[in-house]
């Protein structure tokens, strides 16, 4: 079905349901950032591929809002389409609530699937809406009645994963999560968000690629812990395992009648940011609900000793792939034809000799030349690009390993390049020296330290349409908050123990794309009368091509930086090197 | 009356009044940061005279909650009073409502006057204390019963502030407010802090010191204005002007009987984070309240180019007695006895010289050694030292003058200093210059940008414990937002036409306190394709200390800026100097 057609049958339902605009959301129930092909609603009504967006259909008009990443990308996928972009985050455009409130008259009622809606969104937006008496209607998935194809739940098995490597027991988290119940007066715990549920109970899944969580909800009660998800899923030895420690299994869709049971006397803490409103309207109505930031979250960020250890060791085994990658790729770019999907497969390759790994992180982007301009640009082989003994080949890739969850970015210099390109690469590279190099109060939060990265970059009048930086998890999900280093406002202070990625970028729509991408532990620094103070460790391991540099535009603390973070990463490197691969780290990883 | 009985007999008064505890803040009914004598209850009540800061009485316990700026100072203050000090930026520091939450027993009563708190603060309280079932009284000023001397209000008469230096008439001021309130569907404003009304109707004042308001409210309607005013104040010929524009002059208090008059067709726009609970309260329960912030404030914020034309000439006014007293002092200091408080009146006295000049912008701080390690230091007679040739002579002082507000620190070298004296003013100067210099693009807002500032000076584990920066008013209050330069998080952009300060500092307990402040003005930069970028320029005219600095510790680009910026100095004040101050200027604005 073409998608305008598609967008016409939705228009029907909607006329037969007595709506007169549509929401479909890129969410699933669970706010997972990668959903599986079954959540993917949006994709399908629209043609948009991105992670990020929200198609609105009204009566007559209809519209995706996505952000500065995807630009490029949604404005050709929605070529023909009949959608248009609405460029979210640039002045004057308005969101899609304001856009709905504008073109919508007094009354009108705007439908979508409660299920795929967290609490807080629909709350904003009842409050938006209600100056012109818009209703919400969120009980039909109007999508489902629609997508005769449409890809069932997944239904992979989950498995455990062990203490050696998450450094805490699950009765150990479990008890952390038990006293701040306490401590709040609530004896119940309903947890949504799969990266959280995977953490708590120290179990592992692959319903969705790239992260290795499992789809299911829990609720935690002062005796017991609530598992809902599909039995099929579960192994009997796992099951055993679970169940030994107090926590007993349900089927997924239990958890509404469940929430309807609850008692009058009850109290059940949720995060109105993590969790659907379709979960919170199944509430029993005497029940208190005590609306709370998800108590998981900021324990899970704060990664152990264990963990630490582990990821360091990690590092080493991602980086040695890293190494052996860029290695090969310099050696036969004018070789070979390497294009940007072989290269791509040939680091999976690298990454898969390496103890542990499971999987690559996120979907690799590998761009060769313009095509690295579009930030989550996904080769394909229409259109990928053959490698060339020029300009700059830009690979953003990591692993989930079971020691560890890696995402890396160089922007190797595959040959000759301009006085601009060298300046861009040098401006980059001075944004993630910076960065990694302050020394800041504890108390700064990420949209303190932002500018660090940003300003060399805006001294040349450019800048790029992102973070600098999100959380990382512990073999979980690549992007997991609460931390982040972003222009935008927030009150998530940078604690000891904390990963999080350091990528400035710059991407000029038609040359090039560069973006360097380290991950960085939060640390202590010194402890004086003014205070904590706090330094970040770059634990990514592998050289910044020298070949890209103006060292002209390099101060004397930033090539120290530059030097001391290659003796590093040769040190860490080396023992797990062949002599050709040494020789070779050595000159890559020399003093300049 | 000792603290200690005056605490005694509100103890009295509270139980008198079924109130368990009592809250003093340092607030006027106006939202003013430096309140008339009439208000200052929290001073009476406390001895403590910092500008900021709450009392809370207990019937067995009271507490002072203030910040940074006086820990050292409230603790000398409350020496013997049985008032304890809470540092409320400190971790762990319970704020006062946090406070009262824990001691106090379910049920319990809190009392205040309700005049002098804001709606938010009120509502946030409400929301605290609801969960221990603790109510608010807020109708009566207990103080006031027990204050027998207290001053009357203010009566000082008001004058017009010419356009030729407010570049707006009030006419054009009230339609820009009008056109808002259309937009909004309201028909009513109320406006209560003083220098939103002053701006308003180019008005100015003398009810407090140092700031140019009158004591007043204001409500805008569709087609008339009310002024609610103690009419000895107002001058016949100004009752003529504005009633001439349609502005009806009412007496203060009516304002209450007013807000109850409005009907049930009406809508006021309010700002809860402006205006106080009793006028709130005050307000026909059938009339629409639309919550919103101060109109006033943004367009006030951003300097129209008649006001910017008269601040940099005034700025020039200004560096010209700051340049006469630092050479005049740098002559003195071992000729003639000088001491803190002569050494500020003879600013002040190079200040009068000046055309326009009206009185100092604020309480000037004048520090020597140890003494300026208190931010907010105010020299007396009895404590206050005699400068010798040695150590750093802090400044901080401004004026106000028809043609605009200033507000300007040195810190000046008196002699020899030690090798951690020039370090840290060094530290200081690298973090007014990495502010001075970022370019930045729109959007970004005062905690986006502070870390620049903080940054070399955290590098050797040191802070100052406040902000960096704040608005300014034109020829209103030198604390005058809404932008400002802060770690705290914050939504406002720096909009072109801002004036925002720049002052960095290192304040060492027993030892000595370096502050080096600029005004700046924000402009736009380039536009490219990435955004519009925005820079500051720097508008205090005033040499920076080169005696100060150890200048191997300056990049190539900070003493370029800081030998640019010493040239405009120069350039901007010789043609109002003689001969010999030329010269001095000259030597002093040298290339480094």
């Amino acid at each position: 079905m073409k998608i305008r057609d598609k967008v016409e049958k939705l228009r029907q339902l909607m006329k037969e349901n007595q709506m007169d605009a549509y929401i479909i959301p890129s969410f699933d129930a669970h706010q997972s950032e990668y959903v599986a092909e079954h959540w993917k609603s949006r994709q399908w009504i629209s043609g948009f591929t991105g992670s990020a967006g929200t198609v609105v259909i009204t009566l007559e008009d209809a519209g995706l809002w996505t952000d500065g990443r995807y630009y490029i990308q949604a404005e050709k996928q929605l070529e023909n389409s009949g959608i248009r972009l609405f460029r979210m985050v640039d002045p004057g455009v308005p969101s899609y609530t304001e856009w709905l409130e504008d073109v919508l008259k007094e009354g009108s009622t705007v439908g979508f699937d409660g299920s795929i809606f967290l609490i807080e969104m629909v709350k904003a937006m009842e409050k938006a809406l209600k100056t012109k008496r818009i209703e919400l209607k969120m009980e039909q998935d109007l999508i489902d009645e629609l997508w005769e194809d449409r890809p069932e739940m997944p239904k992979s098995s989950i498995f455990v994963h062990d203490v050696k490597y998450a450094g805490k027991s699950r009765v150990e988290k479990l008890n952390e999560v038990r006293a701040e119940l306490k401590s709040k007066g609530a004896n119940y715990y309903i947890l949504t968000s799969l990266d959280d549920i995977a953490w708590l109970l120290n179990i592992r899944g692959a319903d969705v690629p790239n992260n290795p969580i499992a789809i299911a909800n829990v609720i935690v009660a002062e005796h017991k812990c609530y598992l809902f998800i599909d039995s099929c899923k579960v192994p009997s030895e796992v099951k055993l395992e679970l169940e030994a420690e107090g926590i007993e299994l349900k089927v997924y869709h239990e958890i509404l009648p469940f929430l309807q049971s609850l008692k009058s006397g009850d109290a059940i803490i949720l995060d109105t940011n993590k969790t659907n409103i379709s979960l919170y309207n199944a509430i029993n109505n005497n029940t208190k609900k005590m609306e709370c930031p998800n108590i998981t979250t900021k324990l899970k960020a704060i990664k152990n000793e264990v963990e630490i250890e582990n990821l360091r060791w990690c590092e080493k085994k991602d980086g040695v792939a890293m190494v052996k990658f860029i290695k090969w790729l310099k050696n036969f770019v004018d070789k070979e034809e390497i294009t940007e999907i072989s290269a791509e497969e040939i680091l999976e390759d690298f990454r898969r000799q390496q103890d542990g790994f499971v999987e690559p992180s996120f979907d690799t982007i590998a761009g060769y030349k313009e095509h690295a301009a579009m930030m989550h640009y996904k080769a394909n082989k229409e259109t990928q690009y053959t490698l060339m003994n020029e300009g700059f080949f830009l690979i953003d890739s990591g692993g989930q390993y079971f020691d560890g969850t890696t995402d890396i970015t160089r922007t190797i210099v595959l040959g000759n390049l301009t006085e601009e390109e060298k300046r861009d690469f040098t401006l980059v590279l001075k944004g993630i020296i910076a960065l990694s190099s302050v020394k800041f109060l504890h108390g700064a939060t990420g949209s303190n330290l932002d500018v660090l990265a940003r300003q060399p970059i805006w001294q040349y009048g450019l800048d790029y349409k992102c973070g600098t930086g999100h959380g990382v998890g512990f073999f979980l999900n690549v992007h997991e908050g609460p931390q982040r280093i972003n222009k935008i406002p927030d009150k998530i202070k940078l604690e000891k123990g904390m990963i999080i990625t350091n990528e400035p970028g710059i991407y000029l729509e038609g040359k090039y794309g560069i973006r360097i991408e380290n991950m960085m532990l939060v640390d202590e620094d010194e402890k004086t009368e003014f205070g904590q103070f706090m330094k970040f460790e770059s634990i990514t391991y592998c050289p910044i091509d020298l070949a890209g540099i103006n060292k002209d535009m390099l101060t004397e603390s930033e090539k120290q930086w530059l030097n001391n973070y290659h003796k590093e990463v040769y040190t860490k490197l080396a023992p797990y090197l062949d002599e050709e691969e040494k020789v070779w780290l050595r000159e890559e990883t020399r003093e300049i």
